[in-house]
């Protein structure tokens, strides 16, 4: 597969924040983007019926609904709170037809990581059921670990793994978002390693500032850092992955722009550095 | 060993940046610190021999020189002034009576991270007969990687490992900061791997904030922020560490404060929290 045509590309709504889910997808259509992944704050204001409505009526393909996740606290009622939670978003997926959730698995400040990620097993575990029934997939983002102590206890491709392979199913995988691990060392092995698991779910880009000025909505457009996405690219690739590349920007300098002309920045951005 | 006396303590100048070298020794003397990590910054102002004769009259133990590294680059000469550097900061070590320096390894955007580390091995044992013949031990410190974009392309104590097996000398260990590491599901086993080899040269305590406002001056004192320090503090110790804990915080709203009472707050963290 060569990426240089919009077709193999998806935006998440959360690139363009400051666009209604029908403004995306009209805007995404246009543009020649071949799918959207959609945020549920803007399935929020209006409904998943008339989001659905929306998303399939666009003809773009859904990668992803993000997200869910946060499974780990420190008492069972809330930890129950989030499996119905959890349980809500696939069926959210199921309804706009996304192929996975996302999920941003969750810590709690206190609470050792390896707790927490024992946590995340059990509650992923017990969503696997209604994914499978649902026909939607479960995809563990890995977070940066500048995010490891509110966001998310697991910081690696590695950690991810090892929940894919103590839970073993069809329906859990990763996905791969080159601004969260672009860093560690052993990316390209465990890269491979998902492809040979068949757990390569999602691969998203952008790009990490040198002097980032915030630790999170200051992420790059695609060229603009220091990661090399080409060759991460080709390491996803060389795994077997071939669904599109999610284009996922949180960027308070871009969301203040003319979005239509950072979009076609965006696809500049695809064409070149991806 | 048991570090509820601030004697098994020392503080990095850093942490009270308003503060010129003389007034940090007189400080943390009074407080009743047993040693003082050195940044070049205090020295520049007044000089090598004074800042010597200020720090040797103190009677404060020093831990280590701050801060050696940036190795890498994307020319030799580049890389031959950074030798040249490092030297320099080893000779102010050994002027100051410093156990080690402490190194920044560097990064260089656009160089892949495993460059930057041949790169990293490469100029750190071009620097070890200098060490050696100072009578300075060299110290890698594992940073966050959050700054593995331009600032060390060694972000966790494994990195840090594979240099000092590569290099082999009694002169060459590892700095381990818990707000670089604390994260990383490998740390307890590094720890005990950096005893065994003898690499455990020194240990700096601060916290991690969740909410992090900024990605280099917002570090926590110790206790209000996620770092299970104690634990770490736990491991360090069962790996063979005997010097003293080095408390290193960069904040801008603590450089706000009064010094001097800020300095108490620090003496009470070192107490309750670590």
């Amino acid at each position: 597969m060569s990426a240089t045509t919009l077709s193999h590309f998806a935006v998440h709504t959360m690139t363009n924040k400051p666009w209604s889910l029908a403004r995306c997808c009209d805007a995404y259509a246009r543009a020649g983007f071949g799918g959207i992944s959609v945020w549920r704050n803007v399935i929020e204001p209006i409904g998943v019926a008339e989001a659905a409505r929306i998303v399939r009526s666009s003809g773009l393909k859904v990668p992803a609904l993000v997200r869910g996740g946060f499974f780990p606290a420190l008492d069972s009622t809330t930890r129950d709170k989030a499996i119905d939670e959890n349980k809500r978003c696939i069926d959210e997926a199921a309804a706009i037809g996304a192929e996975m959730v996302v999920l941003v698995v969750g810590a709690v400040v206190g609470m050792p990581l390896a707790e927490a990620r024992k946590q995340v097993a059990e509650g992923i575990g017990r969503c696997l059921d209604h994914a499978e029934k649902s026909r939607v997939k479960l995809a563990i983002e890995p977070l940066h670990p500048m995010y490891a102590a509110d966001r998310s206890c697991i910081n690696r491709m590695r950690e991810a793994r090892l929940v894919c392979e103590e839970l073993r199913s069809p329906w859990l995988g990763i996905a791969c978002d080159v601004y969260h691990v672009w860093w560690d060392p052993d990316l390209a092995d465990e890269i491979a390693l998902a492809g040979a698991q068949q757990t390569l779910f999602g691969f998203h880009v952008c790009d990490w500032r040198p002097n980032t000025r915030d630790l999170l909505n200051d992420r790059g457009l695609m060229g603009e850092g220091c990661i090399d996405i080409k060759t991460i690219r080709s390491w996803v690739e060389r795994a077997g992955f071939n669904g599109l590349n999610e284009v996922e920007v949180f960027s308070t300098e871009r969301w203040a722009l003319d979005q239509d002309g950072y979009l076609r920045q965006i696809a500049d951005a695809c064409a070149r550095h991806v």
